[in-house]
């Protein structure tokens, strides 16, 4: 079997193991109203990244045992709980492959899955027994990231002054924090120094951004099925994406003309349309360079970590590249 | 100074202390989609009662130093929280004296406040020094226990067949939970035995339940500007009361026939022939003496709590009878 194969069936191992914790989550029955949503949502078929990289870093410290393995699946229920509310937010009708909470059931039902599933997070954190109040400190500081990164994301939606940099610092929180505690607990697990806990949460920050780029690119450039959610619905909401803001940089007059011609389009003619345009003026190529750049750095921050076993987060590291959902 | 004329001044110091702590809450400026709200919402005149609690119940294990007071605002934050994202859920438009989030802002702000809410309340709670893995699991716990009440709240809304005690059960939950972590935290702040840790949830069981079947009777007996939310939306709602529930028990022929007649009135009306058949069917006086049952039970409860310093708890919990609003 080739490296590469066998860090294939590595991931996949983990992701099993993940979605089968998740599936067999010891909820009680009742409420329904309460439990019936839950199961529902950790049914999705979410690609688990977050707990595999977080496993991953615990075998590149050689940890193993339960602390590892509840803030992998805390780490999946907090990214869950934004994503539950985010959706509701957007207005968002498809998510991990199923309709969202909100679709399936109503806004209250949702707002109260999201909550639950968070605390289930928390509890899941409390049952951490290493160096635990360090790591229930960092928990929280990052979901107050993640919310902070949400706010920016709702405030400039439809803003035509935001910069790069302000979408950076933005994703640095929404999506950044989150990964770097993936990698920064089975650190603190294994009572690493501060500087290794600073260059691991800079690692997050910096695939955080290389991520979040590739994945503006793939709403437009990849197709709605594998992406699992409305094709475009980003641009559609006038949020801000890594595409866009190039854009209004690179070629402002061609940016702004294009979205008066396009503003009458179907959907599919938009997306036709757009991906022509950001391909002619070289505008995706640049957000590609700029998401392998990040991932650069990011692999840079791995160095870091004991030589000898991380081989393995840099094929991770490499695999979110590739991917193509 | 009577010894009622000191107790009332001691809370009220309590009180302004809570509400200066919140007030100058270190919250940044930005992003203001999230920070604008949360100082609003903690600028609102709520009553403080479980922090008061809280603080009471330090002084009576004589507790003192931030560890007291950290919990005390995690509480009161963790309260807020359920109240700003259960405002959504039952389209309230006033709390603690001034408009809703999602009134003032929208639905989408007001979620993500109520996460941030949240989110800070676990940060202080992180703070915590003495047995801080277990208070920080009771407070999960908790947080749970109160998403499970609203869950059963919300299930039972319009359902005729639910049972005073499934009602009870869902207070207990909803209210009661949360009341008990105010009275369990010092007690474990101060290492005290499971004994007196479990006594002290079942007062806080007792005494939610008493508190929540006098809001029941506050809502349609007391005028709306005290209640500080919109006068008798419960019922209009509804959700299920105490005071609904044991007319549905007693008269139910009465009470089904009565609902019929009201059901094209005014809400001036309706809340005034509402007045008149809970006391004429004696429904007041019955929902009256059960929580003033659950109240005894929870004075009980505190024989827990050493002799010397334990009157200011019962002296509060007398305070919570004979409240207004």
């Amino acid at each position: 079997m080739s490296i590469d194969n066998n860090f294939s069936s590595i991931i996949k191992e983990i992701q099993k193991d993940i979605n089968e914790t998740l599936i067999r989550y010891p909820f009680p029955d009742k409420p329904k109203y309460l439990y019936d949503p839950l199961k529902y949502i950790l049914k999705g078929k979410g690609k688990r990244l977050r707990p595999i990289l977080l496993i991953l870093t615990g075998n590149a410290f050689e940890l193993e045992g339960s602390d590892l393995k509840n803030a992998a699946i805390a780490v999946e229920l907090l990214h869950n709980f934004t994503l539950v509310h985010d959706d509701i937010m957007d207005n968002d009708q498809v998510r991990h492959g199923q309709p969202t909470v909100q679709k399936k059931w109503d806004t209250s039902t949702s707002i109260l899955a999201g909550d639950a599933i968070f605390v289930e997070a928390q509890r899941l954190v409390g049952k951490i027994n290493t160096n635990s109040q360090k790591i229930y400190n960092r928990f929280n500081d990052v979901a107050l990231d993640v919310c902070v990164g949400q706010a920016y994301d709702k405030e400039y939606e439809g803003k035509v002054e935001i910069t790069l940099d302000e979408y950076l610092h933005m994703i640095e929180n929404k999506t950044g924090a989150l990964i770097g505690l993936c990698v920064e607990i089975p650190a603190l697990l294994s009572n690493q120094d501060s500087k290794v806990c600073e260059e691991l949460r800079d690692f997050g920050y910096n695939i955080g951004k290389s991520f979040q780029i590739q994945d503006d690119i793939l709403e437009i450039f990849s197709n709605t099925k594998s992406m699992g959610k409305s094709l475009g619905s980003d641009i559609l909401s006038k949020k801000q994406t890594a595409l866009t803001i190039t854009a209004r940089k690179m070629v402002p007059k061609e940016w702004s003309d294009f979205c008066y011609i396009i503003k009458d389009y179907s959907i599919e003619q938009m997306i036709e349309s757009l991906r022509s345009f950001f391909i002619k003026h070289n505008i995706y190529s640049e957000a590609k360079s700029l998401s392998d750049k990040y991932l650069q750095n990011g692999l840079d921050n791995l160095l870091s970590v004991p030589k000898a076993n991380r081989n393995e987060l840099k094929l991770f590291t490499n695999y979110l590249k590739n991917r193509e959902y």
